[in-house]
């Protein structure tokens, strides 16, 4: 079933300590659409300026991704610049320009207006809102925020918040919309405000699930990073993790809450694989069959009861090491 | 099958933010011990002082727990006093008084010699070799630590680690330890050491597992904390999980790669309950039925494929609130 993404479409300028690229393919919009069009169709809202590099509209039309609502106006496209440390952790705002992105209406065009899951990205949450007035009932929307709104337009985001069936956050937007300190209460608080379920993501340390259920194991599912030996770029995981999640619901149509719990994995996976390349370069030669094959080692460093894992008793060791103290 | 559990007991005063408690039972060898004793037998190797309350004593002996091995000596008990902040992250240690335990030789009873599993506790890893020199071959043996050990005793502990099975662990530990900064390269640096498993804990970011293994997910098992409304008292979590954890192992003798990660998730479970009482309260009455039941809701907030969890679809809400901002 057909994804349609709202939000930013950007050149980002990225410095980590494996390397830099310039004006590369970036944006919440982009990588969304990108992960997501590993699974389904994907129909993306947004602008970009004459600026805007051909080869970049080539990459995701070869992804099938519909670009009818992508507007295309003389000036420059939204750009960005960050760095990241060492340990990879929050990242250092080098600069952002709005430019054309500043004067952004979203324009749903006719052919999208009965897409069945609709994905509002970090934008301004009276853009959301005016998304949401011009399609017809999805069978699920969803939008992601961030820190600027929260603070800046606490109103309208609120309002989109309570419309949407699935807010997805990250934890320090949770505690911070909520001002809690406990993550669980900040989730209780905006599920208070009427959507069904809401998406903790938690970078390194993996995401949250929170619906309505009767106990904690049947409203939380908590779900760990997939462990990866190096990260090379972390833009954009949050966002290809929202696109995975989205494309593997509306690939499979599960809405269950298996089969959402699934699909927070599947973002998961997908957004380990962003993680180690700059920009979408990762993502670009990636088949369902290499994310399939992620998903098993997955399953195996995350399940217990009963455990996928080659049987095989740990204690076996090479010769040689199974000494003691009181033996050598 | 027997536990030897070596370590510390003690007197403990502690404040957190929902009250505090003098001198109650504390020490890891308390914590383990009464923890391990809801699974199987259990022996303690300790000193405590005369001023150590008879009904301490009674409580331990109550849970069947041999204390042949606690030595009993004129003077006083080790004691420990530490205050939590409001999130219950780091504890600020008020007073530490080693008392007897500043002279302590662990001496292991001919009765306990062939325990088949044996945890030593963090204590000296001087003294943990001395134990692992008074023993027969057990099936299985294990260590904590702590940082004081890892900057004072390296050499000793280094020693010690190659020579266990299974290295117990916390984040910050491993890290200090490998003077690295990414934990599966910590991970990575204590396993070469020669025990055949790690297992890091990460307080309320739940536990990890290292064993050999061919690919991410054979190698690394990640289990999150079971969420919990509110903590009570950190205190004893992490000797509580090892306890829980070992205590699983020796009931049902599964050394398997599954068993083993099904050890750190009863480990889980019984640290969730350590921490909503003080002291060893919350463990007192508590039985394997209980565990059993908080098991099947953990594994409900982890699994996910399958999903042991009820069916039913996520988006189904109350009445009246699937509005959307076009149709209202």
């Amino acid at each position: 079933m057909a994804i349609m993404v709202v939000g930013s479409v950007a050149l980002d300028s990225v410095q980590t300590p494996h390397g830099s690229r310039e004006a590369s393919l970036g944006g919440a919009c982009t990588y969304f659409a990108t992960a997501a069009s590993l699974f389904d169709r994907v129909r993306m809202v947004g602008v970009v300026g004459t600026d805007f590099p051909e080869q970049y509209l080539d990459l995701l039309r070869s992804r099938d991704i519909d670009l009818a609502g992508l507007q295309i106006l003389p000036g420059e496209t939204f750009s960005w610049s960050g760095r990241y440390g060492v340990d990879m952790g929050d990242v250092e705002t080098l600069d952002t320009r709005l430019n054309l992105f500043s004067d952004f209406h979203p324009v749903v065009p006719e052919s999208y207006r009965e897409s069945p899951f609709l994905f509002l990205a970090n934008i301004d949450p009276d853009l959301q809102l005016e998304v949401l007035s011009q399609v017809e009932r999805p069978r699920l929307t969803a939008l992601d925020s961030m820190d600027f709104w929260i603070t800046g337009k606490r109103a309208s985001l609120t309002r989109a918040m309570s419309l949407v069936d699935l807010v997805v956050l990250n934890e320090t937007e949770v505690l911070m919309y909520s001002s809690r300190s406990r993550l669980i209460d900040g989730a209780e608080a905006i599920l208070d405000l009427g959507p069904a379920a809401l998406v903790i993501k938690r970078g390194s340390e993996g995401s949250m699930l929170v619906t309505r259920g009767n106990s904690i194991g049947e409203r939380y599912f908590v779900t760990p990073a997939y462990l990866l030996p190096a990260v090379t770029d972390p833009t954009g995981a949050g966002d290809t993790f929202a696109g995975g999640m989205m494309g593997y619901l509306a690939r499979t149509g599960d809405l269950s809450v298996s089969g959402m719990r699934r699909a927070l994995v599947y973002g998961t996976i997908v957004a380990s694989f962003t993680v180690q390349g700059f920009s979408v370069d990762a993502l670009r030669n990636l088949t369902l069959d290499d994310i399939a094959a992620r998903y098993r080692d997955y399953r195996c460093m995350t399940l217990y009861d009963p455990s996928p894992c080659p049987a095989g008793d740990w204690l076996e060791r090479p010769l040689g090491r199974n000494t003691r103290a009181g033996t050598n």
